[in-house]
């Protein structure tokens, strides 16, 4: 999604605007690189903040950094809206939702400091750093994979409601079977405990001890073993398709209705009818000025 | 597999049948609906009842809720078989069957409190799931990955029956190498390590101690860690041949002979024969007009 | 490979051979069966006989059981030689050193009891599986797998050494950064660790303790987690051109020299030569009768 | 890349660049096995030097085989400069970097020795067997991966940020849900932990003890478990690809510009004008000679 430039910005508003939502011109990459650095250090302080002799030796400058990041994305933000002819519009797209969460948490935090379950919101600025993927032109490829695995999409819904049933299974009977000692206190901590197994995790915090729950802890790891084929098989032939299908145009062939010509395809590989309207079929010409000559139309 | 309504149903009765047995009404979807928030419901109870203090706080009010679903799911059952023409007939399917099952233990639980072992039995009605799978129109996905799992299912067995020979033979050797302090209590303890080893779960109860266990432990993880790429590629081949097959039909070209032709094809692809009976071939009239002129027949 | 029966084998004699070293008959799959019930029962006995408990209980009648397991497969062995011309030559052959190893240690064993490292060797009949595996038709598979995996092994080698190569570098930096207190106490454990961390098995028995541990592990498992992408693309690939070329022959076309022909293919897809060489070419015919008329040779 | 030898070179030094720089000869090929025998030796010693029991007992020998393979080492390096023309071109490439790493390190050892840091650099000389995966030809296979690896490059970047970013935020959550005392000391830690699960490693010295935290980690480790198929499948994709594209021939058609023909096609697969310039189009002569006689050209 784009967002217009207030028209008839004047020449500090345009420079501005292309900078910071373009990324073709020199200007707008590095505004974007200083971006992204800027995002990770402040992704970094929090990090470092958050392990306790750091803290207690450089909190105090860490608390200033904050303070520095917080003000420079706030001031980012302020451009932003600045730049753009309906700023309202922009706080409600996704990019302009997480630019505040990156701010807000952060105020409220250095006004009421030491909260500690702000880290968690605060921690999200880390999406912000979605936009430089997109700048980067990653567009595409995440485009081509979010269409394959649209179409395995309800193929690995079907495939994820399998495996909760077969886990629900398992951990019950696991849970009739092992002694709450071991581990298998309740139902959900069997299914905790299963899908650490089904997915080959493996914790080993529980752990069967009985021979027939060790017995039937081989069938469920087999399972998630061999089972972890269905969801990669069905996603690899989806890509296929799509890689594929970008060499496809769309249009049918007005001769016999074919609609899989490759793009750069100027006769219809069915009926040999000539697809490109703009230009005209050589075959013709070639017929007019001789007939008894090897013209490729009748070669093919 | 569907269940014919009594014939000359009077009003209500075929009512019920279509909002029971269909999906395509609003009435019906709705249905599903709450069927399925029921059923969830349901096993929410079961597994929080298995939790030690939610059962000692609130184990009369599950007793109680049980009891509402198991009322609820009788109810329904009988107005499944009231709508049917024949109901035993519907009793004796998968999904009469799994209707039942969901059905009886709770009585009998209800009857004879704290049956714990039964809970195996109650948790069972989580495949009355696959009832709202079909109904969602899952089938079709579900059709092509068992199409794709049949054809690599010889594959995938020979797979199976290598690795149980692979993994017998790694635990019979690290039985005699490693020490039974170590965990390698028997042969069948070495099997269970064994496939804990080569699925890459790695539990970490039993571990190999003596160096020479160590080495041999390395090759059989990196056999479980590359050899999971033959079910996968097996697998993906297969889905990408049936999605490929989707496309093509089964039908024989006169001319030739030729089978593979996709589903909107018009002219066989390698003798040019007409496929489609119903309609004439637009190159009989066009030979007609002209013999000269260029037609789609002498094209390709 | 197959041996030959002893030519002009009186009846018996014959009558063994075919139902012994064929599966076509009634009586030779009923052997088949039978056999392959034989083998997985006196593996489940030494399985069984590891277990201390059981041994303890039941060890004599094991001890009984395995007796009558080795005299049943002596005596299938020498009906083989019996049945064949040149029974030496099967003695060499795989199947005739598995039959000999299966029987051989067993000998040893009841003569010399409680021969505890012989188990290895006693286990090895599993191997006799592999025969019953090729009279079930699962041949075709294996060969289809083994040609995929032919095709793919020099790729799987680089993948393999280059992973060697990874777990030497990072075990040795673990090594130099790692505390021996934390396991890391030479190189080869710590290969040892690396490999359980790369091969996502993680056993957790040696885990960094330093912060610059952790961060390295975290690479390492990373490299381990999507590196796997690669033997499996790769099998893959190979996996699909096997079952494609399948489909097609080997014959290149007289006319053009084009040799990938679908196997059911009769006019070359490239220059329409006629490609069966036992019947007539229809289009010759066609051309005598009629000229002006439609035929397949013009359309196409 | 490769390194000339220096023009008109006597005898020896010829002989000696064959030898040492290519593989085609016999006596290349002695050298090369005996190389990569050298290098696993010295590898192997280097890893037993740093188990105690053996660098006690055996210490002083291995600091004498050590002495052997580094003037061994030194003198095949000094010889490969003397065969080449420009032996310091030859040092600033890659495989002359390596092979200086592959010495001077234990060249300090052995002056200073029980410089226990070093092991991690003396055992950079494994990637010296580069070379000899080079000489082995190899490097077709390997050019046919990095060619797929190439292409999904930018997919699987954008994946692993993903991967990372998600990490951060469980991390994150998991900080602010779980006790320190479980483990869950840092944000950083959380995120080992985090890159633990996701991967399916889990180790199990950092494990999730309060219910919710369970209930987000089996979040966790299904999307780990699950999203695997998203790298694999764009990979395999691919790896198809490339090996598909190994076929065809980058030529363009003169006649219609279709650039993807099998490297084997005559004709022109959309068209069918003669590609092979070197040689005649024989359906040309065909219709010279006689023109109601059945043609290729107009068979197809």
């Amino acid at each position: 999604m784009s967002f217009p430039l207030t028209p008839g910005a004047e020449g500090l508003r345009a420079r501005l605007f292309h900078i910071i939502f373009e990324s073709d011109t020199p200007g707008a990459k590095a505004f974007d690189i200083a971006l992204i650095v800027a995002i990770l250090l402040s992704v970094a302080v929090i990090l470092l903040g958050s392990v306790e002799i750091y803290a207690e030796r450089y909190g105090h400058i860490f608390f200033y950094i904050e303070w520095a990041f917080t003000l420079l994305f706030s001031l980012e933000l302020l451009v932003r809206l600045y730049c753009l002819e309906r700023p309202t519009v922009y706080l409600k797209s996704f990019y302009g939702v997480v630019d505040v969460i990156a701010i807000i948490p952060t105020w409220l935090v250095l006004l009421m400091p030491g909260a500690h379950a702000l880290v968690m919101v605060r921690i999200l600025r880390v999406l912000r750093i979605f936009r430089i993927l997109r700048l980067m032109e990653f567009v595409g490829e995440g485009r081509l994979l979010l269409d394959a695995l649209k179409r395995s999409l309800r193929q690995i819904l079907l495939f994820f409601s399998s495996i909760l049933m077969v886990v629900t299974l398992f951990a019950a009977l696991m849970y009739t079977i092992e002694s709450p000692e071991s581990g298998f206190t309740s139902i959900p901590m069997s299914i905790y405990w299963a899908i650490v197994s089904i997915t080959t995790v493996g914790y080993g915090d529980i752990v069967p001890t009985t021979s027939l729950g060790k017995a039937i802890t081989v069938i469920l790891m087999l399972i998630g073993y061999s089972i972890i084929a269905v969801p990669t098989g069905v996603f690899s032939a989806q890509v296929i398709r799509s890689i594929r299908e970008d060499r496809y145009s769309e249009e049918a062939c007005p001769g016999c209705g074919h609609d899989r010509h490759e793009k750069r395809a100027r006769y219809c590989l069915r009926c040999g009818t000539w697809l490109d309207e703009n230009s005209e079929d050589p075959r013709k010409k070639a017929h007019k000025e001789s007939s008894d000559d090897e013209t490729p139309s009748e070669d093919k």
